[in-house]
């Protein structure tokens, strides 16, 4: 157990909940790796949400709000860590959720479903189909769900399949904090921020827009401008790292 | 199975080749999160050894070919991803291996001394005491081996028992690919790099070493130096991440 009173609670409490989700069969051993990437990346930036990150929650926001049809792709990661704040943004942005999965088989997608019902989240059933143009079960998709989608949210993604949704026509909004990552320039928006943080910011941000602020928040969108925000903040943080 | 084609597939072929010895008991969930957070490191220096790594390479060559006990620390993370070159190590430096885990079972100790040995380690064999001063199981170690070592190297450390070796006035050598972590500012030497190109390194300079090039190597260590200069390095690449 780690003490509530820890300097670094929320991220070792965070590392524990995905190694139990992964004994569960609902993390890949490969999404505990990945996590670590995750947990490096938001070291260097201060366990903190920058100014810019914020201002990319409210431009998804803008996006999700506005969307014919918006789509929460979510995987075993963003489940086990954050399957009430996926039921919450549901609600606030009225975005379909669909289960996508790298490593994909069929008692994973229910685990996964299940532990997102539980949470409240109205999870998108169906057939899924190879509409995706990627190898293997990556392509795998719901017609009804990423299939008709106008944008996506896709936290916590690989580059490859950021890079597919792109080339379908999809705007692609991803929450990654490697600001590096080829996710994180292969997307329409990227928040450079940790999930549990990113995710309130975006449904808090869902409430307060009128029509005229998400219009203009997807009128100034500028990713290249995110992402060079967040690199500078892990560049002051270095500076001082021997100190 | 990565697909071949995928931009990433050495990372994730890592990836899965850890979570393979996860499953088969050798590798600790936690060291999937730790390999993780490497990887990022990793990526952010450029996953190629620097000039100043190649430097504390050969410094660490000079100071396992000299020293009266040197003894190499495996555990699971570093017997999953290179029990070939620990093998080569041991030949080429003449230094005892010992099997020294953070989550600590009798099994885990057999498996991994199994792949060593597999793979043509000499493993050191014995009854385990608590010689090192920290609490739990992390204070076992074996007499003739830790226990009697003057030169350690522990590749993939953590922070605590790298300062509690210090402590018992060892000289500790790391592998350790963040330059802001408590094991690389608090190591007698760190080594900033990536695993398996570190050892294979190490491997070579022992070959090629003469006792004055290995005293002048030792005279004109400076752990702070070498750290400055991978966090440079990691500076350096961020200033062209978005070109």
């Amino acid at each position: 157990m780690i003490p509530e009173d820890h300097p670094r609670y929320r991220s070792l409490a965070a590392r524990e909940r995905l190694a139990d989700a992964a004994r569960e069969g609902i993390v890949a051993l490969e999404g505990l790796t990945a996590h670590g990437r995750g947990e490096a990346f938001d070291y260097l930036i201060g366990e903190r949400t920058t100014e810019s990150a914020l201002l990319a929650a409210r431009t998804a926001a803008a996006l999700l709000t506005t969307a014919h049809c918006p789509v929460i792709s979510v995987n075993g990661n963003t489940a086990a860590l954050a399957a009430g704040e996926i039921a919450d943004l549901q609600k606030a942005s009225g975005a379909l959720v669909e289960v996508n999965l790298f490593h994909r088989t069929e008692t994973r997608i229910h685990r996964i479903t299940a532990l997102l019902e539980e949470h409240g989240v109205n999870v998108l059933a169906g057939r899924a189909e190879r509409l995706v143009p990627l190898s293997h079960d990556r392509a795998l998709c719901l017609p009804d769900g990423i299939g008709s989608a106008d944008v996506v949210l896709v936290p916590l993604e690989d580059g490859d399949r950021c890079a597919a949704l792109r080339a379908m026509g999809k705007q692609v909004i991803t929450i990654d904090i490697n600001p590096l990552s080829r996710t994180a320039r292969t997307a329409t928006l990227t928040i450079v921020d940790e999930l549990t943080r990113a995710l309130p910011n975006i449904t808090t941000a869902c409430a307060g827009l009128d029509s005229a602020a998400a219009a203009d928040l997807i009128g100034s969108l500028d990713n290249t401008y995110l992402l060079r925000a967040a690199i500078t903040e892990i560049q002051k943080r270095l500076e001082h790292a021997l100190d």
